[in-house]
């Protein structure tokens, strides 16, 4: 039954997906406006179904902080509404010509982009990416097939049914976006499969889903999330731009895939400083799990385990190191490729780091926390990809579009 | 045992990955002159080990095509040694500065390109794949892990051999390039599943190999080849120039992927010309499938197979369309998504054509052959891919690296 669910809504989003490629800018933005404004007229019905997972989710036993992300309220919902309508005055990527040259033999030769066509999502108990996805995919002029968890599966079906409501006013086909109502785990299972109708397949959740997507997926698939981030102190660095940096990018949001998990310092800064940096982190709330040089009380000894742990809170390991290149080779051994950061005053060191170190994003003198589509100045952000193909890094617009070679010639016959 | 092996060897590559992204463009284009030296200084016992391959094909009744594309003699290897020279005048795409700019917070952002790490090839009884792949690799710093067929394993053994000598004396890694030498089916099925150390899978052959290949991997792919091409002459065509396009395509060389296996025709340019057009194919040997409306003798009835054979010889089918929607919907349905043509002096047929078709490369008033990394003056080709993500059509070297952001600060902290 889930087979056929997923065949018939992998169809439609098709079909849909050939309709919405002819669409003009102006015709997709007014559909999100639609859809912007659709969401606060029905506000009751979508906090109603919402209200219905929660009641759920509680019998069922489900965490304070899954219950929190679950659940929408006058304030979210606006913000996604405002959300969907900031998207419509950015740029359209579809249409841009990104080269054109001319060849000896007289062949016009422009690349432009193109929408991808079938986008999958398969995502965790946040209703809000069912918004989110739909909307960026719209402008992008992509159809979406949404798979959300069954815990937000009434809220997501009212998001839907609202969407729906507002694209029938619109001249873009409804049938663009489609939800998996069946959340067993076999539709999730098949979507990785579902060639046929998928151009791209993005999983957005918790490491587990991700890796669970990117094993098991032949429909090629767009990884995001996982940030094992590093901030190596090298013993150039000044102390107060060195210890703000660390502090930041571990203590401002601990929760986020661009936060610090591992400060790796040079044994010579170590020497003179690092009780200091150990102390305000401890100040903060940081536990520390330290190899045996790091100087300071309560020092939870780190095991190599705790070099790959994401923590996600106010924990962080701390290693001393002899060099740049030890500090390099610890992360590109530990390391998720996310985003990497080196302080220092020492400009050899700087590039060695810059250009060894595998990773999407690498700052120096800055924060890891700055690795985001927003803060890049995307505008929106589909996700921050740490894989290599396609896009890497914080993804914009651009990276839900593939390109097409157009060539106006004169009769050239080979 | 094969696992072992591929686990060797994708380590290997992934450590020869991290020191080769170090080099120069110099040491680079050094090694490869090298290669091709060597490759020409060693001939004898490269065609001595081909001559067994060839040996065991015949004892093993292989057909005459797949012997032909097996063999290697003195003039393929000095054209594959000419090859590997001629990469050395190309632009390294490595290091490059794509985009670059300033955030109101002083951030300096740079999108700068890097090598992917390590390409795993999966490709049939062609030796000459062994040398294009590992020197395309090696000229964008990737590694590169090869499994070749079995048929061709004394070929191939022996090309590495020549390579890792030349190598040897260069100073790139020689263990960038590794041969799988077990060639049983299993290999090929884990390599499929080597996320660990593959950032790519790249499949050269036939349909079918390309087909397995994505239905079971998952390790990115880019999927190269399979093109059932069209030309669409609309009303409007003129008559010389039609003929021309559509017979080019289809025979002038007639087993490539870029090659025309459909000709849909206007029924009005039909009514005119076909008829003409018809037979001059034929006097070129072509076969002709054609629908109830294609006039002439020797019309073979087309069945719905035919539309979608790629059929990469001397037939064709042809159909008789009512409109360039028509047209358009038949290729968008039969179609590979890799080169399409129309010929027409309509422009808001061609202007239709263009937006509504989905393929790599979309063709006005020109032959589909040109769907070609050389004809494109990209100077190198990887492949032409018809999927959607990373890199669409004709591939030059960029389709072999990533990007990375390079992000200096001055102390900013979020």
């Amino acid at each position: 039954m889930s087979t056929n669910e997923l065949i018939q809504k992998g169809e439609k989003a098709k079909q849909a997906a050939s309709l919405l490629a002819k669409k003009t800018t102006k015709q997709k933005n007014d559909a999100l406006k639609l859809i912007s404004i659709q969401l606060i007229e029905e506000k009751e019905f979508i906090l109603a179904e919402n209200k219905k997972d929660l009641t759920a989710g509680q019998q069922n036993g489900m965490s304070e902080s899954m219950l929190d992300r679950l659940k929408l309220d006058e304030a979210s919902l606006k913000e996604m509404a405002n959300a969907v309508m900031s998207l419509t005055l950015l740029k359209d990527p579809v249409g841009e010509m990104i080269e054109q040259w001319q060849r000896p033999n007289g062949l016009l030769i422009s690349q432009i982009r193109v929408p991808l066509g079938v986008i999958g999502m398969i995502y965790e108990a946040r209703p809000n990416v069912t918004v989110d996805a739909s909307s960026l995919c719209l402008k992008t002029g992509n159809s979406v097939l949404l798979r959300g968890s069954s815990t937000a599966i009434r809220s997501n079906k009212a998001i839907v049914r609202v969407i729906h409501r507002a694209l029938e006013k619109s001249e873009l086909p409804a049938e663009a976006v489609q939800l998996v109502e069946d959340t067993g785990r076999q539709t999730a299972s098949e979507m990785f499969k579902l060639n046929r109708y998928l151009d791209v397949l993005i999983p957005r959740g918790g490491a587990k889903l991700i890796k669970t997507v990117v094993e098991n997926s032949t429909v090629p698939v767009l990884e995001t999330g996982a940030g094992n981030c590093h901030v190596f102190i090298d013993e150039s660095a000044g102390k107060e731009m060195a210890i703000n940096i660390a502090v930041n990018a571990k203590t401002q949001r601990p929760s986020v895939c661009n936060a610090c998990e591992t400060i790796l310092v040079h044994e010579n800064w170590a020497a003179m400083h690092l009780q200091e940096l150990v102390e305000i982190l401890q100040d903060k709330g940081v536990t520390i799990h330290g190899d045996g040089r790091v100087p300071g009380n309560k020092i939870i000894p780190a095991t190599k385990e705790d070099w790959a742990t994401e923590f996600l809170g106010l924990e962080v390991a701390i290693k001393v190191v002899g060099s740049t290149d030890e500090a390099i080779s610890h992360i590109n051994l530990y390391g998720t490729k996310h985003s990497e950061a080196i302080v220092s005053s020492n400009s050899e060191n700087v590039n060695k780091f810059f250009n060894e170190v595998d990773a999407a994003a690498v700052y120096h003198n800055a924060s890891t926390r700055f690795t985001d589509g927003f803060e890049f100045g995307f505008g929106a952000e589909i996700g921050i990809s740490t894989q290599k193909l396609h896009a890497r890094g914080p993804m914009g617009l651009p990276a839900l579009t593939s390109t097409k070679y157009i060539i106006n010639g004169n009769g050239q016959v080979k």
